[in-house]
């Protein structure tokens, strides 16, 4: 047994996943999922712009490590500069470099309890301390984050809007008066991966200047290209610089760079997306209630129903429409994970889901 | 100005680019190369197969978190298992992720003076001290390496072969015999990004389960698939399974996953593209001798060509060449800077190169 000199964090450190992928699951089962409704995917896809562009890129050439004609566009589409955004490896990634910015061992972090998991394994990857409020009606609560900031000196606190998993969401004219309640010297982290689905004014009404916020938003949602890992924070100027100091400058694959280019290009299809996404939550919301449940009011690309009871029969849920070839995940931590959490799909996919639940009911009350 | 509490080793970085992208170059030139020979891309591309594999993927989905598929693939093509292999986002990506499990504050880590500089990016970014011995006759120097490892008790050592930006090489074998010396407790990070170009015998031949090396390999060079970032790192499963600790899960794109899997089907592809490289390097050095430059011997896919002055001199034949529309490049220490490096590419693109290298030698012998 060879002895690697690991560093003391890289050894007390799980070897965990965040998620386990779909893939894996479907070579557990040796069969494959009829309906992939469990990693709010958007399964309406990109703009037929966005995949031609892909498909015409020379994938010999390395992409450009400014991404100088993606953040141009962007900072067009936001009326800001192309200083006050970087594009990285989706914001999975552009939540590493931030976290290990500023996240040394022992730093403290505040989050939500059952909050995107991927945060919480670069804050403990990086050795913080990571600091949990409970979800308010499954939402998260910004002042309770901002109170626990102050109490604990948090040097970031993550706050997702809309949130996943429940698909709830604050105004943001709303957060934006909360933002009093932000401590000085800690950053707000506000993931607005699912916005471009939620109701009109949900984005926070601040200034891209204001140092105390930085925003990650996505192609991999509404823009419906998960698969190419691009995202995008949007901040300060001097905020935004500092990723240069660690981010992987040669990391973006430059097809992925020029299909963003061409969806952010094809507004007209995202306003179709949307649409699509809407008509499925509330098909989604039908299902639910057909059999019972209680569907959660959703900004987001999914919609979280309430089971009704606890995260044992959800999970009983989940298992029987799993083995039923549709794949869906629930939430990690209660209250909110006496849910299931379905993604937005075709109406065939739907179909599927609305045959597969009545039995994955029956089943999860029988056990 | 705010002050943002970055950790003081963030503080302490700068923001720092290994490289400029030739996209910056041209931009600040306003004009597009006719060339683009300066980062050792591979003009002649990927496989048609992976083309088209990147093309028919549905963008939509997530990549598979384990990259199964080509992992097992590639387990097969080199007679491993998967566990012994863990696919990352290009090699510096992997680069970097090593460092991090290995490399705390003030930890050492050997290098050659003038080798790839992003591997010294990621070690000053996780605040490593960096120790470089010279190269030796233009080649990396495993002795010298080794013996610096020893003395300053370095957790990793960084050995490219073939080596970039020189394109020199060692045997295999000979490696092999040098291995004792490699300190107990050093990792040996073998960057063999190049060794698919180089001859038969090259590559290190030792057991893949040996605990004391970590090799990175790539599809950007002979597979001609920079942009879509994909490499992977083969060791030992005890060190290969710390990754997950600290990779980005899901930060691969899953065009690239299909296309490396087509790349690596098509055998018949690369060893075309072998010889095209090997075509291109001989008239590289022709080129280069008809100029009076004594072109290095390269197992890699470009050739550094001795330009018999110092490193002024090497920067003003750039210059020229660069203001004449041919993208190259130079390596960045002494004695290695009296070279240029100049990238396989296409006849019409070397036949660029030789146009515009005498109007550029002229130029540099009067400034």
């Amino acid at each position: 047994m060879t002895e690697y000199r690991f560093t003391s964090l890289a050894k007390s450190l799980p070897a965990t996943v965040p998620f386990v992928g779909p893939e894996a699951q479907e070579r557990a089962m040796d069969r494959v999922f009829d309906a992939r409704l469990g990693a709010n995917e958007n399964v309406f896809g990109p703009s037929p712009a966005a995949q031609a562009a892909i498909a015409a890129t020379g994938h010999w050439m390395y992409g450009d490590p400014e991404s100088y004609d993606l953040r141009t566009a962007l900072a067009a589409h936001h009326g800001t500069t192309m200083e006050h955004i970087v594009v990285g490896e989706g914001i999975d990634g552009l939540l590493g470099y931030l976290v290990r910015l500023f996240v040394a061992e022992g730093n403290a972090v505040v989050t939500s309890d059952g909050a995107y998991p991927t945060f919480n394994y670069h804050v403990a990857g990086f050795g913080g301390t990571l600091h949990k409020v409970p979800y308010r009606d499954d939402h998260e609560d910004p002042e309770a984050l901002f109170a626990k900031a102050a109490e604990v000196g948090a040097k970031l606190v993550y706050l997702a809007n809309p949130d996943n998993p429940m698909g709830s969401w604050h105004e943001g004219a709303a957060l934006a008066k909360t933002m009093d309640r932000l401590p000085e010297g800690t950053v707000l982290v506000l993931d607005e991966a699912y916005v471009d689905t939620a109701p009109e004014g949900t984005a926070l009404p601040l200034n891209w200047d204001d140092p105390r916020v930085i925003r990650m938003r996505t192609f991999s949602k509404a823009y419906g290209l998960a698969g190419a890992r691009v995202g995008y924070a949007l901040g300060a100027p001097e905020l935004i610089s500092a990723f240069n100091k660690v981010r992987n400058h040669f990391g973006m694959n430059r097809s992925a760079q020029a299909g963003a280019l061409a969806a952010l290009g094809d507004q007209a299809w995202l306003r179709e997306t949307v649409g699509k996404v809407a008509a499925a939550r509330d098909r989604i919301a039908e299902i639910a209630q057909a059999n019972g449940l209680t569907p959660l009011p959703s900004a987001a690309n999914f919609v979280a129903i309430d089971c009704g009871r606890d995260a044992v029969f959800a999970k009983a849920v989940i298992d029987g429409l799993v083995s039923r070839g549709i794949f869906v995940r629930m939430p990690f931590a209660a209250p909110q994970n006496r849910c299931i959490r379905v993604s937005c799909g075709t109406a065939e996919q739907l179909d599927a889901f609305a045959a597969a639940l009545p039995k994955a009911l029956a089943d999860a009350k029988r056990s």
